[in-house]
């Protein structure tokens, strides 16, 4: 199939379609799109493509992604130093900061174990957890990974690392979610609702 | 809700979220993998947004995207000049270069006639193609508009313009699509299918 669209249209369609979760159809009206915006807007928006992977990197504390020395969260006095919160991605943290009850600080593995597609530990921000936890002042570490098989063997591994430091380490509590019905809960989940049941 | 995000990440995500079929938590997934791509990658991305929106242009016979002079329909000599098939988007020209059966040339309106959405027709390119017709030459013109409200009157409108100057007008046949089942279709196309029936 000949292609009758304008080269820089089809390089940027390309450049559309790896983006996670865009097709080549959703490329093409972006690319599109881009073609009716002002002239400033998409120099804006290039710009903001280049600002972001050019001056956001890692926090030197958790990992988490920050412009600053320091992520927002590592920088407030306030929060508690001595828990941290080991998370996959930095868009966990965003959850956890939505229910407004956690205090402590975070860490940010940035993946999970995974053989079958090549993750292994070392390709995890495993090392500076470690470190962080052996320097001391840590009293408890919740493993907040996924609750899927890579999220289970990622803190079971983690676990084993940290114990022999002295430091608790707690997993987040698995159950039915709230609002839930228990007919169409999950075997699993059902099973890990019983398992887990608290007194009243 | 305090945004926890680095502030260049909140940016681009924003710039994410302002284009077509994109919420904020895909703008948000597609922020966190620009982070995670090759500043290399990201620098040919900019650039890609940046030529196609600063090199793209109409094309200066029938207003399709190109980056040349003249798009390669109207500049293919094999394309028979005197057929124009009037169309909403460059997007529906791929839809007919597809079928491989249409030899004919294009013009595109960059959008339909919809005083609802302010959308006049002094804002289509339909000078352009009356231009284009009073110049001589053109045997007969498509009108390829979808079968909507506003492509029917579209359709109609430009017609109107066009009849006074001698040319054959046509619109696409509406009926079953190939391959629909009669218990699916809808009233309106099953009517249409019934009112236009060929002799077999």
């Amino acid at each position: 199939m000949a292609n009758h669209d304008a080269l820089p249209l089809v390089v940027l369609t390309e450049q559309f379609a790896k983006l996670p979760g865009i097709g080549m159809k959703s490329a093409a009206r972006l690319a599109y799109h881009v073609m009716s915006m002002d002239a400033a807007d998409v120099q804006t928006f290039a710009q903001a493509l280049l600002n972001a992977r050019n001056t956001v990197h890692f926090c030197q504390c958790c990992e988490n992604l920050t412009d600053q020395a320091l992520c927002p969260v590592c920088e407030d006095a306030a929060r508690d130093k001595s828990l941290i919160c080991v998370v996959e991605t930095p868009k966990d943290i965003a959850a956890f900061e939505r229910t407004g009850e956690y205090n402590g600080v975070y860490h940010v593995l940035h993946g999970l174990i995974s053989p079958l597609k090549n993750v292994l530990p070392d390709d995890l921000k495993i090392r500076s957890l470690i470190e962080r936890v052996r320097q001391g002042g840590i009293k408890e570490v919740i493993m907040a990974t996924n609750p899927t098989v890579e999220g289970d063997a990622t803190a079971a591994y983690i676990s084993q690392l940290l114990k022999p430091l002295g430091v608790k380490v707690t997993r987040l509590a698995f159950g039915l979610p709230v609002g839930a019905m228990l007919e169409y809960a999950d075997e699993v989940t059902l099973y890990k609702a019983l398992e887990n049941r608290n007194a009243m």
